[in-house]
């Protein structure tokens, strides 16, 4: 996108997809019914603006009014939890590497992908312990913190970096070090970065052009994440994620 | 929403907002790559703008760039399917009815809402019979056709009639007629009107200020659907659409 062709109408129309979108993401199980009053003062919007948007939402079936002036996720995301759940399917090949991983640490494997300055779990294979490091498939986490980031900004410019370091208390030169320390030893590690008492060890998936696609790895309890333990661990998600970067994530993946 | 309001940035940008939905909308588990050129062919707008639209919604990780200039569906439709899922989660005691009349009719039974010009299905209990109506929950259909849309529009005004006889052949005094019928009769049968060789027989689902909320119905191959079966399912359709009114039809809901 050269953003020399856009003048002001483009720009605006920019902002209010990013907006309407921006406001649909308020929706979670957690706070599921919302108000325009609610919206307008959570999202920072004006309330004519606010209500413009939920008109438009509501238009496409992504917003419902679930009575008492109130509205709720629409219908219309059925249709897209249909499409979501079939492209990220992960082959069954892919999927039998993480069912063994997961068996043979006893840890929760979780697949990652990066989306704008986030990372969002799309996969998962629960481990047969009782004390989890509970993320749900499509969650959507902050890329500054965890292995997973490391993992996944290993092709980040400056650009990127810098936005990711301005959310986050981070400098964006020890976010670089650590990316670049991840990358040199093919897979990140982290302890207590993200919540107090979780850790994390991820390694790349690659595609055929050795690109990060995603990235592939454990989360558990630090106890668990022992100096022993992260050598085994290690290698171990580092064989899985190189078979997966063989085959592709999921069917039909150009990778 | 007062049009009064509105000045040409505002509507520039719910204009964008329905572009960019309509764009996403193309993606389908059928057709779930898309490049550029074809998006821009296939909504009919221009290529810079089509370009400043799917860079807006990978953004949010709504489209994810899938390698050789084609996009697929983002991972941050994840959030969407589980928040859709959830909120359309019928409860157990609605669910319950459904099967019961599904297992009694031997038909499949599906649930309708309206989304705009449009019917999506929201609930399924599949029948036992091989030969089944094959309707998927988030499945979107028109409104002017088949039985659950003679329900739906029960309180429709005439703007919307108009809007949805435009995309239809139908006249608005027809649709209009039928829709009053479904209401004296207390329910719509239609044997053929939107696939050949297919029936459909709905009652309407009701809040609690006798609004109509959902149609409940029961689809199938017509030569099941007899005068004489016709008469028996309308019964038990029209019951259990009581049922399910009296109780809610999802989880908290207001009716």
């Amino acid at each position: 996108m050269n953003a020399k062709d856009d003048g002001p109408a483009e720009e605006a129309g920019v902002r209010s997809v990013l907006r309407a979108l921006d406001l649909l993401a308020l929706f979670t199980e957690g706070s599921s019914r919302w108000n325009v009053r609610e919206l307008a003062e959570a999202s920072g919007l004006a309330k004519t603006t606010t209500l413009r948007l939920v008109s438009t939402l509501e238009r496409r079936g992504l917003l419902w009014a679930a009575g008492a002036g109130e509205y709720s996720a629409g219908p219309g995301l059925l249709r897209w939890s249909r499409l979501a759940r079939s492209a990220w399917q992960l082959s069954e090949p892919a999927r039998q590497i993480i069912r063994d991983l997961a068996q043979h640490c006893g840890e929760t494997v979780n697949v990652y992908v990066r989306s704008d300055i986030h990372r969002v779990c799309v996969a998962q294979e629960e481990g047969p312990q009782a004390l989890r490091h509970v993320v749900r498939v499509g969650d959507e986490l902050p890329l500054w913190s965890g292995a997973a980031g490391k993992v996944l900004l290993a092709d980040a410019d400056d650009a990127l970096l810098e936005r990711i370091s301005a959310t986050a208390e981070v400098a964006v030169a020890d976010l670089r070090a650590q990316v670049a320390h991840a990358a040199e030893q093919g897979y990140a590690v982290t302890h207590g970065e993200r919540e107090l008492g979780a850790s994390g060890l991820s390694a790349p998936v690659l595609d055929s052009a050795n690109r990060v696609v995603a990235a592939l790895g454990l989360g558990g309890p630090t106890p668990r994440f022992t100096d022993e333990k992260v050598v085994e661990f290690a290698a171990a998600v580092r064989r899985a994620a190189d078979e997966v970067s063989r085959i592709g994530l999921v069917p039909g993946s150009s990778q």
